[in-house]
C-alpha cells in the first residue's frame, strides 16, 4: 500500500468512524508511521467539521516579534491567524539605508504569506488593523482599508484561544507641538520612501530658477532630531547621499546643504561605549554635520524648528526644509485602550510577566516594542523564598537547604545573577556569608538585608529588533512544547504556590549592536565590552545583516543593491 | 605649459580682453589645440556676462522625444533648459512589466540630470510643469509642486530662443463617463505602481474572513479596456502574475480570478499581422482570459462596467474589482490651449511641418505623442512642381527635365515613394508613362492625373516610443548642424520659393514591433512582413529591450530583475 493510498484510506476511516482514531493512531505508531498518520488524522478531522477543534492562535503584527513567532512555530495542532496592516515583514535595521536608496525598499521586505507558507503550518493572514481587543469574550475587532483609501473600510472580528500582541510601537513625539504635522518619522517602509521622495523634492525645488539663494539654504537645511542609532545612521546616510551622488547632479547646490543633528542628552549614541560616542561626534564634525547636544526641541513649525539649549536655557529657532524625528517609541492607541481595560495606567507599555503573558490575562501574550516585562522583585517574595528554602521550618537557613533552591532563585530572579556578576561575587553563598570564616546559617532578617540591593539591577529591555525576535522565537518554542511541558514542567520552582513553572522564563541574550556612521565606517559594540570602529566593522555589518535577512530572495537583493550602489551610485529619480 | 594652466591663462586673457578672443582662437587653431581653446573661450565668455549670448533652447518633457533630443545634442553653442514634472526618463515599453513586479520601477528610470551630464553640455533642468506657452513673447510659464503637495506651488517663467515641445499625450477616455474617476491608466511609472498596489490590495481584501464568495468574485474581476499592445501585454502579465506567483500565496482565491479584455474593434492587436492577432486571441482563450471583441465601453462605475456589444446592440454590465484603461492617446490640456492660440482647432495633436516645426511658429518645434506631422499634399503643389520641373517653360515635361527634379519630389513628398512601392513600380517614370512604348512627355493635366492617387498613401505616424525617439534625435541633429546647413542646405528643392530647404525632412524608419503575450511567448513583427511568434521572439524581445535601455545602470538592473523573477518569482508585498 503506497503512502497516498494509505492516506486516503485512513482519512475515510477517520471520517466515518471518528471514535476509532485513537486506536488507529496507536496501531500506526506501532507500525512505525506514527507522526504522519497523526497529522493526517488531525487534518482529516478539521476537514470534516472540527470534531477535535484546533486551538486558534491570533497573532497581531508582522514585525520582528510576530514574524519570528510564525517562523518558529512547528506544532500543527494550532490554527494560526495573523492580522496586520502590512502583508510583509520588513527588515527594519536597513530602513535608514532605504531613505537614500542605498538599498531598495522591496529588497528588505518579504511577504508574510511566503514566510508562513514555508513553515508548513495552517497559517491564515488578514491585511487589517486590530482596533479593539476584547479579552472577556476572547475576540479582536479588525478593520481593513483605512490607510489605503482604495476600497472603503471593511470590519470584522476574530475569535481566539490564544492572542499574541506584537503590534510594535509608534514614534514618540513627547507631545511636542507640530511634530505630528510637520516632521517625518522613520519607523515603517512608507516613512523611508516618503523621506527619499522629500529629499529629492527639496533638491529639485532648490534648483528652480525662481528660488533665491536665501531660500535654497532654507530648503536644504535638514534637521534630524534624536541622536540614537536610527537618527545617527540617517544623518550619516544623508551626508553620504549628498556628497557621493547628489553633488554630481546638483553641483551648484552642494554648498547650501546643511545637516543638523539635535540631541537632548549630553552625547549622541549614549547607549554605546564612550569610545564610540566620541568617534561618532568627531567624525560628524569633520563631515560638517552640525551636532547640537543638550538641545531639546520645543516646537516644529512648517518651515522652522525651535529647540531649547540646556546650557543657556535659550530657545533657538532655525529654518528647515525637512525634519526627521527619531526619538524613541511610544504606545499605540489600540494598546493604550487595552491597557486601560486592564487597569494598567501610566505604564510605558503593555505589562507582561517573565513568560511574556499579559498581566491579568491567562491567554494573551505581548512581545516586542508594545510590551514590557514586569520582572518580579526579590524583595516582594523574600518571605516566601525564605520559607520555601527553610524546609525544616527552623527559621534559619543552612548551607544544605540553601543549595537546594539557589538555582531556582537565580532563574526566577535574574537580577540576582546580574548583581553577583557586577559585584564580582562567585556565587550566592558569597553574598550571604557574614564574614570569610563563618558558616552559612542566616535568619530571615539577614537574608532580607543581603538581598536588599539586588532589585536595583532590574532593567527594561531595549526596544530593538533583537529583543523582539528573541521573544517571538521563545514564545513559539513554548507553544511547540505546550503539552510536553504541561507534563514535565521545566521552569523554576513556584515560590508562591506548588510545583514548578511550566516553562523557563524569557531571557534576553545580547549579541551586540552596530551604529553605521557613513563613509564605510561603522561602530560595533559586541558582548564582552568589545568595541570596533572603522571599515572592518562596516564589513562585519554587511555580513551580519546579509546573514540575518529573512529569505534568500531578500539576501540576494540586498547584496545586489550594495553592489549596484558601489558601481552606479544611488538613484535620484523621484518615484 | 600644462593644459590646466593654459586653461587658466586663456580664461583670464579672455576675461580681461574679450575682443582678443578671435585672434587667440585663430592662433590656437594654428597651434593645434583648436577645439579645446574654442570651447574654453565660450565658457569663459558665458562666465563673464554673456558678451556672446548663447541661444536658449527650452525643452518641455523628459519622455522619449525630449530625452532623445538632449542625448543627441552635441553643439555647445546652446544653453539647454529642460522642464518636466518628472526628473527622470522612463523606459515605457517595460511599464506593463512594472505593474506586476516582473521588473522594478526604479530599474526602468534614469535621472534626466544623469543623462544630460553625460552629454557634456550646459543643460539645466527644472522639475515643473509648463502650463502656458506664450509664442508672442517667447516665454513659457511653469509651475512646480502641484502634484506632490509637499511644499506648495512655485511659479516662474522662462524665456526661450527655441522651444521644443515634447510633453507627450494623456490617456484618451473618449469622454466615457466614469473613466477618469474609476479606471486605472497605464502611461506613467506612478500608474504602474498604483496598479501593482491595487492588484495586491484586491487579493488581500478578498482574503478577509468577512468577505463572501460572491464578493470575492467581484473583487477579483479584472477588466482591461483596449486591445492594443499595452492592454494585451498588461492582461498577459496579470495572468502570469496570478498563475505563477499569487496562486502559491492565495491558493483559495485563484478560482475566483477572472480577467476580461474588452476591445471595440474586430480584433485585438489590430495594427499587427493577422497571424499574430489570431495567435494572441487563441492563446488568451486557452489561458482563460475572456476576450470580448466589438465591445465598446459606455460607462465605468465604481464597482461595475457597462459595454455595448456591436453585434446585438445590447449594453452588458459586469462587476469589476479594477478597470485598466488603455485605449490610446489624447491631447494634454496645455497643448490644447496652445493649439487654440494658433488657431489649430479640431486637430488630433499639435500640427507641425515635415521638419517638426509647429505650423505658424518659426522657433517652436513639437515632437512625440503631442505632435502630428502635416505631410504636404502633392496635389496642393502640383502646379508649382510642374512649373519648377518645366525649365524651358514649354508647358510639357520631357524625360530630361523630369529626371532633374524626381529626387526632390520623392524626398519632399514621401507618399510618392510609398505609392510606387505599393504598386510595384520601378520609378516615377513608370508612373508617368502613358503606355509601354510611348516616350515620356506629359502636360500638366496628365501629370495631375497620374499623381492624383498618390496622396492617399499619407498616414499619421503611430504614437510610439520609436517615432518619438527618432524625432528627438533628428531634431538634435538639425540643431547640431544649424550653422553648417545654413551655408550648405541639404534638403530638397523648394517648389514654392527659391533655393533648397535647409534640412532633409524627418523620415520615420520602422524597426518592427513586439507584443508580449505572457508565458514566455512574444509576437514580433519586423520590417519586411517578417512575423515571429513564440519563445524565440521572447528572447529577441529580452535582448532588444536590454540593448535599448538608456544606461548601463538600467540595463544591469532590468537584467537582474528578470533573473530574480526566474529564481524567486514576483514580489507581492504591498509597498
Amino acid at each position: 500500500m503506497s503512502w497516498s493510498s494509505f492516506y486516503h484510506t485512513a482519512s475515510r476511516v477517520f471520517h466515518e468512524y471518528p471514535s476509532w482514531s485513537k486506536s488507529v493512531v496507536v496501531c500506526t505508531i506501532i507500525s512505525g508511521g506514527g507522526l504522519v498518520a497523526y497529522n493526517d488524522a488531525r487534518s482529516a478531522y478539521s476537514d470534516c467539521g472540527d470534531q477535535i477543534p484546533k486551538k486558534k492562535v491570533v497573532v497581531l503584527g508582522t514585525g520582528w516579534a510576530g514574524t519570528s513567532f510564525v517562523k518558529t512555530m512547528k506544532d500543527p495542532s494550532y490554527d494560526i491567524h495573523v492580522v496586520s496592516p502590512r502583508n510583509y515583514f520588513a527588515f527594519t535595521p536597513l530602513l535608514p539605508s532605504v531613505t537614500c536608496g542605498t538599498v531598495e525598499a522591496r529588497s528588505v521586505v518579504e511577504p508574510i504569506r511566503n514566510i508562513s507558507r514555508k513553515s508548513g503550518l495552517n497559517v491564515q493572514f488578514s491585511e487589517a488593523e486590530c482596533y479593539k481587543i476584547d479579552p472577556k469574550n476572547n475576540k479582536v475587532y479588525c478593520r481593513a482599508g483605512q490607510d489605503k483609501k482604495l476600497d472603503g473600510i471593511e470590519e470584522f472580528s476574530i475569535d481566539y484561544d490564544y492572542l499574541i500582541i506584537a503590534m510594535g510601537g509608534r514614534s514618540n513625539t513627547f507631545n511636542t507641538p507640530g511634530v505630528q504635522e510637520n516632521a517625518y518619522f522613520l519607523k515603517e517602509i512608507e516613512d523611508a520612501l516618503r523621506i527619499r521622495q522629500k529629499v529629492i523634492n527639496l533638491f529639485e525645488r532648490a534648483s528652480l530658477p525662481s528660488i533665491s539663494v536665501e531660500e535654497k539654504k532654507k530648503l536644504l537645511s535638514f534637521v534630524v532630531v534624536g541622536g540614537g542609532p536610527t537618527g545617527v545612521e540617517f544623518a550619516a546616510e544623508l551626508h553620504d547621499f549628498v556628497h557621493e551622488d547628489l553633488c554630481k547632479l546638483y553641483p551648484s547646490l552642494i554648498n547650501h546643504v546643511k545637516i543638523t543633528l539635535l540631541e537632548a542628552g549630553d552625547h549622541i549614541l549614549n547607549m554605546f561605549d564612550k569610545r564610540i560616542t566620541e568617534f561618532a561626534e568627531k567624525k560628524f564634525n569633520r563631515n560638517g554635520i552640525d551636532v547640537k547636544l543638550g538641545s531639546m526641541v520645543v516646537k516644529v513649525g512648517e518651515k522652522d524648528i525651535s529647540a531649547k539649549e540646556r546650557g543657556s536655557g535659550q530657545v533657538v529657532t532655525m529654518p528647515h526644509g525637512m525634519v526627521v524625528w527619531s526619538t524613541g517609541i511610544g504606545v499605540r492607541p489600540e494598546i493604550l485602550d487595552f491597557m486601560k481595560q486592564l487597569g494598567q495606567i501610566n505604564r510605558r507599555a503593555l505589562v507582561t510577566d517573565e513568560w511574556l503573558r499579559v498581566e491579568g490575562c491567562d491567554n494573551i501574550y505581548a512581545l516586542g516594542d508594545c510590551a514590557t516585562i514586569n520582572q518580579r522583585r526579590v524583595m516582594e517574595d523574600i518571605a516566601v523564598i525564605f520559607n520555601k528554602a527553610d524546609k525544616n521550618n527552623s527559621g534559619m537557613l543552612d548551607l544544605k537547604e540553601f543549595k537546594n533552591v539557589v538555582g531556582d532563585i537565580i532563574e526566577r530572579y535574574p537580577q540576582v545573577d546580574i548583581y553577583l556578576k557586577k559585584n564580582q561575587m562567585k556565587d550566592m553563598a558569597t553574598l550571604l556569608k557574614k564574614s570569610q570564616e563563618s558558616s552559612l546559617t542566616v535568619d530571615i532578617e539577614y537574608f532580607k538585608d543581603a538581598l536588599s540591593k539586588v532589585d536595583s539591577q532590574m532593567k527594561n529591555l531595549p526596544a530593538t529588533a533583537q529583543v523582539a525576535a528573541q521573544q517571538g522565537a521563545y514564545l513559539a518554542d513554548c507553544f511547540n512544547r505546550m503539552e510536553l511541558c504541561e507534563k514535565y514542567p521545566e521552569g523554576p520552582l513556584r515560590f508562591r504556590g506548588i510545583g514548578r513553572h511550566r516553562f523557563r522564563a524569557f531571557r534576553y541574550k545580547h549579541f551586540g549592536q552596530f551604529a553605521p556612521l557613513g563613509g564605510e565606517q561603522t561602530a560595533a559594540q559586541l558582548p564582552g565590552d568589545w568595541v570596533s570602529i572603522g571599515q572592518s566593522s562596516q564589513w562585519l555589518w554587511y555580513s551580519v545583516y546579509a546573514s540575518k535577512l529573512v529569505s534568500w530572495r531578500t539576501r540576494a537583493l540586498v547584496i545586489s543593491d550594495w553592489g549596484r550602489r558601489f558601481i552606479f551610485g544611488r538613484d535620484s529619480s523621484q518615484i
